[in-house]
C-alpha cells in the first residue's frame, strides 16, 4: 500500500510499530495454545499489571512514548467502547453472540481505525478495503466498528433495534440490509471464501487495468475467520486455492480462542491449523496475545503486508468473552446474552461506567476523523480515475463497466439465434458458444469450472488461465471444489456490481455446493450456475450422477431463477436473462446429449419463462396442451405432432424458467395456460415434484421419482418412458 | 493382525518384505514428484530394465529368490489382467474410465490378493476387511478385482456388461447393486468419509465388545483416494477427524498421479498435500513407484498398520493409464475408452497376447484359493465368536443385534408417548428423549451433532464421547463438518445392518451436506438426521439460519424419509419409523420453541405419514380440510376449533411425512382426503411449492415463499402470515 497523503494519526503508530522477532509461526510442537490460554489472566483495565508483558521490549523516544500512552489509553477506551456496544446490544435484543465482538474487538478496532481505507459515507467506493466477518455471528463487532465509522447504515437506533424486524442490524450481517457489509455471513466457511473471490477479483482488476504510472485498483481484503470456519471443508477448498492463486493481498485473521459451541475445541478439533496452512501455501503469523497485544497485531499486518506473493493467516490467540469475570473462555459466552449482573460484573472488570450504548467523547472524536478522510481518499482515487481516463480510454471505460454494472451497450446483440434448419447440439456446447460470444460483449464475465471444463463446455477460447502469473486472463480454474468456487463466485459477484461470474459442474454436484449457492440468492449475488449433464441423459455415469429431484429443489429456492434450456435460442435466451440479472442467480441446467433447434423457440419465450412453442387449437381453447423442458421438449413437440395427425388441438409450451412465467401478469399467464383447459401433460425427465401446480388435479406429469441408472442415455429414457408414446398416450386419456 | 493360519503364500511374501529405510514421507522441499513422475519411462514388461531399481536392494536366501521370481512374474501377470479387464471392459462399453485401474493396479492387487481378509462366497461376513474405492470412477478396477477374487457378483458376463442396463457392474460402485462393494461413490471426497465411518465403526465395536481373551471384532479399512477427492473439503473435514480420533486401523492410499480432467494438477491443485496430512495428524508414507514398486507398496502397508494410534495415508505415485504408449500419463485415459488402436498398442507395450476379457490360467489358479481361504476365515471366526457367546453372553447378544440388523424384541417400547396435557415441549427437546430413550433398548444406535450438541439436544445421557481414549462411548462429536458427518454416518450405517447412526444440526445446514444425504438416500444407508431449527420459528439469527425450501427439496428427493413431526407423539413415531428403516435414511425436521402436545397425533397416525388428528364431520364429507405440519398443526388444530364454532365440519389432518402417505392405499388415503372435498387449506412455515398437490388446483397452501427474516419468532410469523387467522380466512372463502 502506497504511503498516502491522508496518513493518519494510528496509521503513523502502525507504521512506527516494531515487527517481532521471528514472527513466523512456531512449530506444531512448540505451540501449546490452550496451555498458554489457560494462563491467561482476565485482565481488569484498572490494574491490568501483566498486560505490558505481551509488547516487545523496545527502546523508543521519550515523545514518542508519551503520544503513545496517550494513544494506547485512547485505543483500549476504543476496543471497550466496541466490547460494550456488543455486549448491550445482545443484552437489549436478548439473543446473540456476545463472545466474539469481546474477544475480537482489539484487531476490529485496529483494522477499521488504523489499517483499513474505506469512506464511511459511500461505503460502495470501489477501491475500498475489503472486510469479511466469516464467522457472521460474531455481526456486533462488525456493526459496532461501522457505527463508530461514521456509516449512516449503523446509527444508534440501529445498534438499539440489534436482531429486530425490520432493522439494520439482523442477527448475522447482511449485504442487502447493512451497506459497509459486503457479503452475507453466518453458515460457517462462506465468508472466508467470499474473501478469496474478493481478493481474486482485485488481484484479476489490478493485472488487467493497472498501468506503470498508474495503480488504479489496490484494495486489501481482510477477513476473520473462527475454529468453526476452520473445521467446514468449503474454507479448505477456498484457502488451497487462494494458496495456489498466491493471493497476496488477502489477510485472514484467524481468532483462535479453543471454543466452540460444543466446549473446548478439544472435542473435535485437535489439528495443527499452522500445519495444515503450510501445506496451502500461506504465510502463517501468531499473534499469541490477541486481547492486549496491540502491536503484536500491528506488526503482523505490516509483516503479512510485505508478503506479497501468498496470502496471509494471522493466527490470533484470544480469549471468547474477554473481560466477562464469569463467563469469559466458555461456551457460554458464544451465543446468549451476559445477563443483567454478569453484564455489570463485566462493566466493572473493565472499569466501563458508562450507560448502555455510550460512546465516550473522546472516542467518538476520534473515530470522526473517518468520514473527511474516507471522503479524501475517494476524491484522491476520483482525480486518479479522471487521468487514467484520460490516457487509458478504452481500459477506463472496460473497468467503469465493471465498477458501475452497466454494461456496453447492445451488449446481448452478441448472443447467437438458431433456426431448426441448424443442426442439433448439446445445450452444453449451444452454452460455450453464449459464453465465448458474451465474454468480449461483457467485460466483467469471468468464470470456469470445477475440474470439468472440457464436460461442462466452459472455457473461454479467447482468453487464458487465470493464475498465480497471468492473473488478467478470465479463465479460473477451481479443481474439484465446488462448495469454494460457489462461494468464490459470489465474492466475486460482490465486489463490484459489473462482474458477471459463472461457475460449472454437472447438475447433480449441485448437492456439493448448494449452501454457497442459496447465498448467492439471499444476497442477491448475480452468479451464473453452468450446470451440465443434466438428467439421465447423461448415460452411463450412472445414478450418482444422474440428478432427479435437482430441478424442484431449486424452482422451491427464493430468488434463485432456474433454467433448462431446449436448444439453442432458449440457451441464448437464459444467458440473457442471467447477465441482466445481477442480483439474483441463474442456474442453466444443461445438456450433455444432442437436441434439435426446435420451431417456435425464441430468446423473448425464455424471458416470459413458459411460452407456447407451436399451436393447432383456436379461441384459446385447445384440446390439451403439453408441456416441457430442457431436452424434453422435443418429445413434446413431436408428441404435438402426432396427436395432431390425429385432429386433435394441441399446443406445446416451454416451462424453461418457471420463476419468470410465475412473474408474469394473469392475462398472459391465462394464454398459454387457460383454466378452462384442464387436459395437460407434461414430460420432464426428473422428479415430478411441483408439476401438480402447473397440469392442476385433473393433469398428468411425467417424470422420474426414483433414481436413474447406468446404462446408454437412450435405454433408460426409453426404460423409464420419458418417451412421445407415453406423451400422446396420457393426452388420449385426458381429450 | 494376529498371523492367522490361513497365511498364503502371498502373505508370507508380505511379511518377509523389507521396510524402507526413513520410509516416512520426506518434506516437501525433497518432492518434486512431478519430475520424479516424467522421469518414468513406459515400462514394457518383456524388457522392464529400470523396474528393479525401485526395489531395495537386500541380500535374500537363494531358495527364496527363485520362489519370489515366480511369484513376481506371476504377480505381474495379475496386475496385469486387471489393467485389461478394466481396458477391455470400457473400450466394449465404448464408456468409462480406464486411467485410474491402470495405475492403481499394482496397489489393488496387493491389497486383494496379500493383504485383505474377505470371503468371496458371503461378501456380508462381518469381520472382513473393508475396501473402499473413493474414486469411484475407477470402478473396473474394483470389479477385476473382485472377479478374480471369486466374489459371484461379478462373473466374466458382468465385466463383460459393464455400465449397461440392469448389470451389476454400473458406471461407479454401487452397493445396492454390486455385493461386495461396500459403499456407493464416484461423487468425489464421499469414499474416504465413508472409509472413516466404517474405521470409527470398527474401532467402537472393537472397544465395545472385545475381550482381553477373545479380540472378536478386528479389521481394517482400506480406501483408494485420488486427486479429485483430495481437493473436495469433505475430504479434509473426515479427514481431520480421522486423525483426531486416531483411526490406526484405516489406510488410505492416495493416487498421486498429478492428473485429473482438466489437465494436470498443476493448474489448480498445487498444495502440500503431505503436509496438510501432516497438520490433520496422520502418519504419511510415500511411495515413489507405484507403477512396479510392489515391494514399496507391501512395506509401506506393513508400516501403515505398526502405526496404531493414527491413521496412515500412502502417497503412491502412479502414472494414469500405465502401459498405454500415448495416453498415459494423460488426461485423455482418465474417462474415456482408449479406443481400438490404442489397446492394441498397450497389449504390445504390456506384452498381453490374450483376448478381451481372458483371464490366463495360472492367474486364476492362483486367485482361486481365495475362495476356500475366504470359507477358512469366516470359520475361524465363526467359532470364535461361538466361544465369546458362551462366555458373554450379553455382549454377543448386543454385538448380534449389530451385526445381523435384527433390533432386541420390543425396543420400540422405549418410545415415550404424551398426552395434551403433558406441558409444551420443543420437539427437539422431545426428540432428546427419544434418543435417550432408544439408546439402552437399540445396542446399534450412535450419532451426534456437528458442534451443535446444545441446540439439537443429541447428547445420550448415560454415554459418554466417542473420543480417540473413550471409543467405546457412543456421543460423537462431529465438530462443524456437516458433511463429513453425513458420510461417515453412511459408512457406519453401511457397515453392520443393526447400526442405526443419527447425526444433526441445523435444517437449513442440510444445504452444506445434502451431497452425502443423497447417498444415503441412494445407497439405502438408514441414518437419522435429527434437524433442528426447521423454519422461522428460530427467530433472531435470521434468514441465513431459516430454512424454507428444504422442506420442499428433500421431499422431492426418492427414497428420502421427510418428516416434520407437530409434538411428543409425532416425535416419537418417527424415530420408531426412522429406526425400523435401515434401508432408507430420514430427516427429522424439529422445532426450536415450544409446541403443544395435541389432541389425537399418534405413533401409528406417523406412520401413515397423513391422518386426522380432528373432525367434526360425518360421512367422509367435511365442509373443508385444514392440513399442516410440525409448528403449524397447532395452527390447524385451533383454525380447525374456530371453524367448528362458526359451524363448519372440519377436519384436521397432519401431513407428517409426505412419502409415508403417498404408499398408504388408495382407500386409506380417500379416507383421508376424499376427492370430493376440494376445499382444502395447508399451512407449513416453508415453501408452498409442492403443496398443490395435496390442496388440488381448487385449494390454498399458505406458506413463505421468500426468505425469512432476523426478528423475535413470534413477530416474523405474524408478519408473513403463518396465522390461524389465515387460515380461518383462507377456509371461509373456499366453503
Amino acid at each position: 500500500m502506497a504511503a498516502s497523503s491522508s496518513l493518519t494519526l494510528s496509521q503513523a503508530i502502525l507504521s512506527r510499530s516494531i515487527p517481532r522477532h521471528n514472527p513466523t509461526c512456531s512449530s506444531p510442537q512448540q505451540q501449546n495454545p490452550s496451555s498458554s490460554l489457560s494462563s491467561l489472566p482476565i485482565f481488569s483495565l484498572k490494574s491490568a499489571p501483566r498486560r505490558r508483558n505481551y509488547r516487545p521490549a523496545v527502546v523508543r523516544a521519550a515523545a514518542v512514548e508519551t503520544l503513545e500512552k496517550t494513544e494506547i489509553e485512547l485505543v483500549e477506551k476504543s476496543v471497550n467502547t466496541i466490547r460494550f456496544l456488543a455486549i448491550d446490544a445482545v443484552e437489549k435484543a436478548n439473543s446473540g453472540h456476545p463472545g466474539l465482538p469481546m474477544g475480537c474487538a482489539p484487531m476490529g478496532h485496529i483494522l477499521y481505525d488504523e489499517v483499513m481505507r474505506y469512506n464511511p459515507k459511500n461505503p460502495y467506493w470501489f477501491n475500498r478495503d475489503r472486510f469479511v466477518l466469516s464467522a457472521g455471528h460474531g455481526c456486533m463487532l462488525q456493526y459496532a466498528l461501522l457505527h463508530l465509522a461514521g456509516y449512516d447504515s449503523v446509527l444508534e437506533e440501529d445498534l438499539k433495534q440489534f436482531r429486530q424486524w425490520g432493522s439494520k442490524t439482523p442477527g448475522h450481517p447482511e449485504n442487502f440490509e447493512t451497506p459497509g457489509v459486503e457479503v452475507t455471513t453466518g453458515p460457517l466457511g462462506q465468508g472466508i471464501a467470499n474473501a478469496v473471490g474478493l481478493a481474486l477479483a482485485e488481484k484479476h482488476l489490478a493485472a488487467r487495468f493497472n498501468k506503470p504510472d498508474s495503480e488504479i485498483v489496490d484494495h486489501y481484503t481482510y477477513c476473520i475467520v473462527g475454529d468453526g470456519c476452520q473445521m467446514e471443508g468449503i474454507s479448505n477448498e477456498a484457502c488451497s486455492l487462494a494458496g495456489h492463486w498466491g493471493l497476496g493481498k488477502l489477510i485472514a485473521f484467524y481468532d483462535d480462542n479453543h471454543i466452540s459451541i460444543d466446549g473446548d475445541t478439544e472435542i473435535a478439533f485437535t489439528e495443527s491449523v499452522d500445519t495444515r496452512f503450510e501445506g496451502l501455501g500461506w504465510h502463517i503469523i501468531w499473534v499469541k496475545n490477541g486481547n492486549t497485544g496491540y502491536d503484536e497485531i500491528r506488526a503482523a499486518i505490516k509483516e503479512a503486508k510485505a508478503v506479497t506473493d501468498k496470502p496471509t493467516l494471522i493466527k490470533v490467540t484470544t480469549t471468547i468473552g474477554f473481560g466477562s469475570p464469569n463467563k469469559a473462555n466458555s461456551y457460554s459466552v458464544h451465543g446468549a446474552a451476559l445477563g443483567a449482573s454478569e453484564v455489570d460484573a463485566t462493566r466493572k472488570n473493565l472499569g466501563w461506567p458508562y450507560e448502555p450504548f455510550h460512546v465516550p467523547e473522546d472516542v467518538k472524536q476520534h473515530w470522526s476523523r473517518h468520514t473527511s478522510e474516507g471522503a479524501s481518499l475517494e476524491a484522491e482515487w476520483n482525480a486518479k480515475f479522471a487521468e487514467y481516463e484520460k490516457k487509458y480510454a478504452e481500459e477506463a471505460a472496460e473497468l467503469k463497466s465493471i465498477i458501475t454494472g452497466v454494461q456496453p451497450a447492445g451488449w446481448e446483440k452478441a448472443l447467437p439465434t438458431y433456426t431448426p434448419e441448424v443442426p442439433a447440439d448439446a445445450t452444453r456446447n449451444l452454452s460455450q458458444a453464449c459464453l465465448n460470444a458474451l465474454a468480449p460483449a461483457v467485460p466483467g464475465l469471468i468464470g470456469g469450472s470445477a475440474d470439468l471444463a472440457s464436460s461442462n463446455m466452459t472455457l473461454l477460447k479467447m482468453f487464458g488461465d487465470f493464475q498465480k502469473g497471468t492473473p488478467e486472463e478470465r479463465n479460473v480454474r477451481f479443481g474439484v471444489r465446488e462448495h469454494g468456487m460457489g462461494a468464490i463466485c459470489n465474492g466475486i459477484a460482490l465486489h463490484s456490481p459489473g462482474f458477471v461470474p459463472y461457475c460449472a459442474t454437472f447438475f447433480v454436484f449441485t448437492d456439493y455446493m448448494r449452501g454457497a449457492m442459496r447465498i448467492s440468492a439471499l444476497s442477491e449475488a448475480g452468479v451464473i450456475y453452468v450446470m451440465t449433464h443434466d438428467s439421465i441423459g447423461l448415460g452411463e455415469d450412472g445414478p450418482t450422477h444422474q440428478p432427479i429431484e435437482h430441478l424442484a429443489s431449486f424452482r422451491a429456492m427464493p430468488n434463485m431463477l432456474m433454467f433448462r434450456p431446449a436448444d439453442g435460442n432458449e440457451t441464448a435466451g437464459a444467458y440473457k436473462v442471467a447477465v441482466i440479472n445481477r442480483k439474483r442467480p441463474s442456474i442453466l441446467a444443461l445438456s450433455r446429449q444432442k437436441l434439435p433447434n426446435l420451431p417456435g423457440t425464441s430468446i423473448e419465450g425464455v424471458e416470459k419463462g413458459g411460452y407456447t412453442i407451436s399451436d393447432n387449437s383456436t379461441g384459446n381453447k385447445p384440446d390439451v396442451i403439453l408441456i416441457g423442458t430442457g431436452s424434453e421438449l422435443e418429445i413434446v413437440a413431436k408428441a404435438a405432432d402426432e396427436l395432431r395427425k390425429e385432429g386433435k388441438a394441441v399446443r406445446a409450451v416451454s416451462f424453461v424458467s418457471w420463476e419468470l412465467f410465475e412473474e408474469q401478469s394473469a392475462e398472459y399467464k391465462e394464454s398459454v395456460l387457460p383454466a378452462a383447459v384442464t387436459a395437460r401433460v407434461s414430460i420432464e425427465a426428473a422428479s415430478t415434484f411441483g408439476w401438480a401446480k402447473i397440469v392442476g388435479s385433473a393433469g398428468k406429469a411425467i417424470g422420474i421419482d426414483g433414481f436413474g441408472a447406468s446404462a446408454p442415455a437412450g435405454k433408460i429414457y426409453k426404460e423409464y418412458g420419458i418417451t412421445v408414446e407415453a406423451v400422446v398416450a396420457a393426452a388420449k386419456e385426458l381429450c
